[in-house]
Order: C-alpha cells, then structure tokens, then sequence
C-alpha cells in the first residue's frame, strides 16, 4: 500500500486521477486538498466531496486550500472544464462537508506524522504546496516523493509557452522546484500521448454508474480542449506513483521562468545537468498501451464497485 | 491601550523600537515575531529572547517564523547590523526560550481571536506576513491596521532604488501591498530624517542599564550606514502607533517592483490616485523634534524601571 | 565659440531651448535632427523647421530621424505639448524645408567631420542617438560630449519612476549610457528647479515677437505639467553646455532599467561609485538665479536681433 | 535569377550556406555583410573574404557591420566554430579586401536601389537587420522577403529556452519580428532533421578542392555540436530561397523573449493565429532527401568550377 496525499483543482481530468486513485487497491489516499485552479476553490473543494462519495471513497478527508496564486492575478481554465469544473458531469449533492482547517497546515501535519511515507500528489497550481514548503520546510524531507502534473519540455497549452498549472502560479511553481527535493514532473509531453481514443472510450461505456462520470467527461473535455484531444493529464501522475516503469524519466534542472514577457510559468528543462545536480525528474515518454491497462483496469475493478 | 503583535529582525534598530515600544505604558505588546532579514533568522530569534529578557517585556511570546524569502536568494545586512546583528552589544544570555510553533500561525490565531483589536507591526522582510495573508485572507480583515517600517518613494538605501526590507523579500512585499488593506508605511523618506544626533545621544549617556543598549547601538550603526546617519529606522514605525500626528500620511498606490534588472524591491510610489483607489498611506514627512520627544520620553521611563 | 549639434523633439521646452541657443553667440549650432517623442516625428520636424525661421537660425540644417522607439510602442506626451507639439503657439509656416537624408547618418558624419569640436546636445527621446552608436562606436571618441536633458535620481515625472524622454525608449537610453562615454545628464532634478515664476514671465513680456513664442509656451506648459509649473526641462542641456558652472554634477553610474513591470526607463542612479567607473556625471543641483540670468539674457540679446 | 543579399557571421555553417549559393546559378548574390556572431566582427568579415575567393564568388562586395548586439553583453560560439569560426578549415588568404562603408547602409541602399527583387538572408544575429528597419523603415517594404535561419518553436539549442543568433541579440530579434513584414523562420525544428550523415559525407569527398572545405567543416562541427550532429543550420535559409517546396511553412505569430531569467531571446511562437495576423511563416518540416539533393547538387556543380 502506498500512501499518497492528493492537492488538486477539479477539475474534468482531476476526476478522472481520483477515480484511478479510488479503483487502485494499492494506493491508500490520506487526504485530499483542494486549491482554486481549474475553476474557483469553491468549485474544486465542491467537486471533490462530490467526487469522494460517488467514487465511495470513504471518509478520506477533504481540506480547502488556497483560492489564489501567491502573487500573481488569478486564471482560470473554465473554458477547458466548464463552469463547474467538471463539463456537463452531474454528480449527486454529496453529504459530508470539508474538513476544518486549512490545507497547508494539514498537508504539513499530515507528512510530519509519517515521515518518509507519503507521496505528496500535486494536479493544480502548486499554490498549497509551495505554502506548506515555506510554512515548514522540512516537509521536503517528510515527503516520501513529489509527483507533480504540470510544465512541459517543449510547449505549454495554455499558451505557446507554458502549461496550465505552473501558468496559474509560477511563483508557487518556482518555489517548488527550488525546493531541495527533486520534483517527478509528469508534463504536456507526455500526458498529450495518453488520449482517450475511441478503444479507449469503447471500454468505459460499459462501465455502468462509473460510466456517468467518464464518458461525459471524456467527451466534453475532447470536445474543448485545444491540445489535440482528451487526454487526461492528471491520471498521468497518479499512473507514475502506482507504476513508474510506464515512464521514462530524465534527471534536469527546471527553472520556473516567473518574469519573462511571453514565457511566465514556462518550465525551462535543462537535460545536461549530472543527476545530483537536477532538481527534477522529467517524464519523456510514456507507455501508452500498458497506461491505459492501467487505468481501465483500475476504472472497471471501480465500476464493479459502484455498480 | 494600544495592542501590537510586532514582527521583526533585531537588528540594532529593531532593539531600539523594541526598547521604544517597552517603554511605552499605552502600549501592550501582545507578542513578538521573528524573521529571517537583518542576519538569519536563529539570531534574530536569540537577540528577541536576549531583548525580551533585558527589557523586562516579561512573558510576551516570542516566536519564529521564516529563515528565508518566498523566492529569493537571501540577503542578509550585517555589514550594517554586525555579525550578531546587535553590533558591539552584548546581552545576558536570555532563560526563557521562544514558544512551540510558527510565527505564520502564531499571527494568524492571534488575530483571530480579537478581530479589529491587534496592530501589526512589521519592521523586517514581510515573509511571515505575506504567508500569514496567503495562509489565511481574513488576517486582512482581523487586522487593526498594518504598519510596517520600510520601502521609500525616493531612492533605497541597500541599492539605488530599494530599501532593505523591500529587496529582501519582494515577493512577500507585492504581496502585503495587493492584499487589500491599507498599509502605513514608514519608509526611508522619514526614517533617514530622525537621526540620533548628539543631542538624543546626550540624553541616551545617562539611562542607565538601558544605555548600555542604546549607547553602542545607535554608535555602531552610525559608523556603518551609508545612508547618512544612525537613523533608528524601525522606532519610526512603533511611533506611528502611538502617535500618529507625528507623520504626515498621504495616500498613494504603491507597487512593488519584482521584475527590473536594477529595481528589485522598489516601492513604486504613485500619489496620483484618490483615497479609494489607494492600497497605502505614505509618511512624507515626520515632526523629528516630537519623534525624539515620545522616544526619549519612553526609554528614560523604561531607564527608571530597569534600573 | 561651442558647437553644438541638437537632437529634439519640438515640444514646448525644446523650443524654449532652440531660442536659448539661438540667443547665444557663443554657441554655434552646427545642426538640428529631429526625433519622434513629445509628438510625432511629422510634427517635430514641421516645428524644427518652423522654429528655425522664426528665431532666425539661417540654414542650419534640419533632418529629421526616427519616428519610433527601437523597441517599444510609442508613447507621446501630447497632453503636455498640445496637439501640434508647440502648446498654444501659432509660428509662420516655414520657406524651407529638411535636409536630405537622415538625422543618424548626419550625426555620424557630422561628428565624424570634426573630431572633438562637437557636443551634442540631446532633448528627446535617445533613439537616434542609440542607432548613430551603434551604427558607428566611434562617435562616442567623435563627440567632444554628449548633454542630455532626461532621467531623474529621485522620481520621475510620466510616471513614478520614469521621466518622459528616458521612459519613451528605455533600450536607446540604455544603449548610450552603456557607449562608453561620460553622459551629462541633467534630469528633472534640477529641471524642476527652473521654473517659470511671474518673475521670469515678466521680463519674457516685453520681448516683442519673441514673447510670442515665450510666453504663450510657458502659459500652455505650466497649465497642464503635472509635475509642478512650467520648467523649461530641455533649456538646461543648452545652459550647461553655454555655463556648467551653474549645475553642481556628481559622477555616478546609471543604469536604465528596461525590464521592470513599473520601473521601465528608470535611470537608476548610483553615486557610490569612483570618477573612472562612473558612466555619467550627474547634475544634482542648479544655480536657479543664474540659470534665469543666463536664459533671459540670452532672449533679451534674441529679441532685438528679431525685433 | 533570384536576387540574394546574404548577412551572415561565418562560421561554419554560415561557410556551407555560400557555397550553396555559390554552387546555384538560379541566385545571384548581391552582397554579402557580416556581423558579429559565432565569432568576432573581425574574423567574420575575415573568413567572408576568404571564402568569397575561394568560392569564386567574384566581386560581389563584402561590407562589414555591427561588431556587437544591440544591448545585449556579447555572446560568442566558439565552442562550436573554433578560435577562427571555421573550425579546423585553413583557406588561403584572400586578395581582396571588404568594401567601404557599413552594412547597415549597404542593405538599405542596395534594396533601395531595386525594390521588391532582393531577397534578404539573414544567418547570423539580427543585429544589422534590425539596424537597418530601425534606420529607413521602408526596407521592409523595399526587400522581396526576409528568410532567416533562427528560432525554434519548441527547444533551444545555446539554452534550453533559445537559439544562439536570436540568444545573441534578441533585442534585434524581436525589432526584426516585429517590423511589418513576414519573416521566413527556418528554425532548429527543421535545421536539426539536415543532418551530415556519412552518406552525405561520402559523397563531399570526391569534390576535389572544395572537399577541402567542406568535409573538415562537417567533422569538426559535428564533433562539437551539442545540438545533436552536424546540422548545417544556415544552408537551410539558402535551401529555401532556391526552393522552398521544400519545407512546409505554417504562419504563426513569433515574439522574441527579451525580458526572462531563463528564456531570453526564446522564439515564442503562436501557430493559433489567422494568417493576416502572422507576423511569420514557421518552418515546420523538411524534405530531407530533396534538401541534400539541392544542396549536394549544388557542390557538385561548384566542385566542377572550382577544380
């Protein structure tokens, strides 16, 4: 069982990491945080207690986090996600609340209680994270590793220039990256080759109330999204913590560009680094095929579930 | 009585608002938080117990916070403060350790449980702050008022266009500034005008124990200032406090440049704007013989208690 | 007998500067170019021209330069110069029209011609003399000096931190202060000191057909400058060169900031630097009483010359 | 007959690039001027004179240019093109020298004198260029099309972020792309698929004097490139006046980075932009085989000439 923490802003392919995290007998989910992102905090905290009862997954705590980037106005992907954040997905009115208290303070107190034994997974901006690694800056030592979807080696989608989630803080992104401990970057480059191709989609029909959520989303995200089709990016970095061998990953220093004119929240990938030099490990190619056993394998152990 | 909860970096002139504010009978000081700025962040935390102690400021708690800014590489000023960051004085070694936690969260519940009652005053780097702000928005609103020493509408005193406490954390500076409150801020314009000339060092001769701080104090950090003097930069923002016709305050935007080549840090200043629109209320000039006056008069009544 | 070569962009205190050197024997002023900057290049090569016939120049050639910054959208300070660039004032429509050719081009040969003999004299935006630099390094040994009137240590006037000419192309500005050459830069330091007080517009009065460009001009300017009455700005580059004694100058490095959010075309002003490192000596005080000798002297010589 | 001026910092590949000019007699070189870039101004006119003789170029004149970037400290790459640009290549010393007067006036009156049939390629810095459109805007007019070698839509190859010629002036850069006109961008994404295979190589090798040239050239370029092999980057911008069926070009919109830590002069291109607001055609792909059959096509008919 590895136990994970999961920061993320859903949010369509946030929904899509959750429901692989929920149909995974492997991973243990100690929380889940929320940070304003995708859409507004309110949204994302409301879709993830949404999230967490359709996907059953038990009292998981559920903490609100940071409604902005530190420094930087606000962006938002609703064109991407919808105006709720999950395209036309409805789930039911979900019937617990968040937990109290803030996100920062319980994704440090919950990484100071098992040093050495939670993979912090991040899927929205890093705004909670980089609190939590300024607030106590021993959580990088605490955390068994950081597991970030974000960035890009190439191009970025919201712009030419940089991915969504560092574009929507670069100076949370940056403080992160700067942080001591070396980042698994799971980026455009390699969420972009994982699509839900029609094989794909061919497998989730039948997947009964788990169809409800994933075949609309899959199909309002295709529909939106600029970047070639749906791909469900955030599924990539829960994918990584449950089997790294469907990535290749490249030690590199990555410097989160925060003041350039056209570049802001670019991740600038620097591959000729030694490997105790990087401060990242970049996926640069994926195992689409063994991805997707992966995924649908965990979506219809789920469904069989849910019923 | 006024309450404060003073952030700071002692610091020869965070001693000397420190001894300002102890003095200070209308004054209850509700506690002290350390950061990262003059020199690092354990110094400034072991000469606020030292200070705690030799100023009889009893069990006000101290508590530290951040060792570096947000995104910065630090910068330290101890070609101004020395090596320990008192200069030349040596203080008893304190008995009374600083309390458990973190200055971010000591400032957060502190103002919380008595909204619209505690002044913050900020004389160091606005790390702790700007967290505090990012950590929990409604510090905004719990917050009396927020009065920090630092910036300038003219030139800097580390480098051509920043003061110290601006350059050392830029970041957390447009941070506190965008946050939506209104910021008096007492920057170099005012400060640099209040210098201990050798008239206030006459009076300082004879207090006693309390000139054994004073003395070497304000006698080193004449020596070393570039910026013309020993001006006791951080008092200027205790004074505010209590007695804020001491200054004239006029609104203005001010926008903390994080991008330039050579401006880092700069508190762009616009006096431009209505007093809606403005994000800070500015000293622009200070009532120097007044300033001297409350000063003097407070540490010749803290001489008398300390003996 | 100096002579001068004089970039401006005609403009209110250009044309009061262009009547200073044209009142004083002991200038000769070998050329005029123009440059885009108060108003549009059209409009400061049309008053070039005109103000030429009107003061009576002879035929010092006139060629006009660049239209637009090197880099940046144009900015014009048409709020400040009125529309037609000359505020209120009417000049008879000119016989002659510019030179062939192209004022970077004039300025290389010039200069080129003349080793040593020529300073130039530079009131607007520094876009042709940035291209002349770099279309030929030599002109930095060529030019006896370059004055120009632009920059501030302290604030600017078009924004907080800029001063017009310096903000309207911040590259060309940091092109010429990095040539290589000791720029004499009189900026709104001591330009804001020389205003047109009813003192002065009494003795501007009587002066004929010359009060007709004088006093209308300094009427228009003083309405709508911003920055604090009628200050003839671009008169004290053509002061200094006819009398440096009235400016105290400091050598100073200058960097021009071209990359801050709100600092862009700051020139940004260090003092504590050696004579052989400085880049610039810079004027920080003015003989306002001698200034105003020297410039009404001169208009009074102008206006029996002109009737 | 395709009229050609040629600006370039030779360079090896620059060197390659002549000699397919040299070797097509459908161009007619018009000039060749030279700017600092991979090496000195000094070497870069020196090796152009070399080559002009030893490719029998007759006299098309050599005009020197801008030794330097715009603003920009200057970055050489003689790493990559050795001590003299041409790597271990020796060529004899050449008769005669360049011609009088500087690039930048040779391009603006060489295009003036034959508006809309002079094709500029630009292989080196903008720096010229951008001189050039600064000093007499109409050449954007005047020029049939500006075919450049530089860029990149995706990575760098002198950074993570840039290509050397647009690292080495971005300023110029982004004057350049910003000019008016369609700028044919022949980045790193094709010039890196033109490599010098060994099948390529073996068929330099029987081409008699200009082996001497070439297969020294290739070698050693691509022992030292990090960029992958010996791409002969530059020969591409040629390659596409001679044909260009032989790249797929898509417009876009490119901004050059000026103001980033980690992204200066980066080639920000936008391909989701209407053709009329294109500011470029973007080089996407490249025919490999019909590239090395124009160009070794090319050399062998100049090998024929040459002996």
């Amino acid at each position: 069982m590895k136990k994970v923490l999961i920061d993320c802003d859903p949010g369509i392919d946030d929904a899509l990491a959750l429901a692989l995290a929920a149909g995974s007998p492997s991973l243990d989910v100690v929380g889940i945080t929320t940070v304003g992102g995708n859409v507004d905090l309110s949204l994302t905290t409301a879709n993830a207690l949404a999230l967490r009862e359709f996907l059953e997954m038990g009292n998981v705590p559920v903490t609100p986090g940071s409604a902005g980037a530190l420094l930087r106005e606000t962006v938002r992907a609703t064109r991407v996600h919808g105006a709720t954040g999950l395209g036309g997905v409805v789930l039911p009115t979900p019937q617990m609340g968040p937990s109290d208290g803030h996100a920062v303070d319980f994704i440090v107190d919950t990484l100071k209680a098992a040093p050495g034994e939670i993979t912090l997974v991040a899927v929205g901006p890093l705004t909670n994270i980089a609190l939590a690694v300024r607030r106590e800056p021993r959580v990088v030592e605490w955390a068994r590793e950081l597991v970030i979807m974000g960035g890009s080696f190439t191009r970025g989608n919201h712009n030419p220039a940089a991915e969504f989630n560092m574009l929507a803080d670069p100076e949370a992104a940056a403080i992160v990256f700067g942080a001591g401990w070396t980042v698994r970057m799971l980026g455009l480059d390699v969420t972009l080759s994982a699509m839900v191709t029609s094989d794909v989609l061919d497998r989730m029909w039948p997947l009964g109330k788990l169809a409800e959520l994933l075949v609309p989303a899959a199909q309002f995200y295709g529909m939106v999204t600029a970047d070639g089709g749906p791909a469900i990016h955030d599924a990539c970095a829960v994918a990584y913590v449950l089997d790294p061998s469907l990535f290749t990953c490249v030690p590199a220093t990555v410097n989160v560009e925060t003041a350039g004119l056209y570049t802001r929240g670019m991740t600038v990938t620097d591959f000729k680094v030694s490997e105790q030099d990087a401060n990242a490990l970049v996926a640069t190619s994926i195992d689409v095929k063994g991805f997707w056993e992966l995924v649908l394998g965990a979506y219809e152990r789920l469904a069989g579930r849910l019923g």
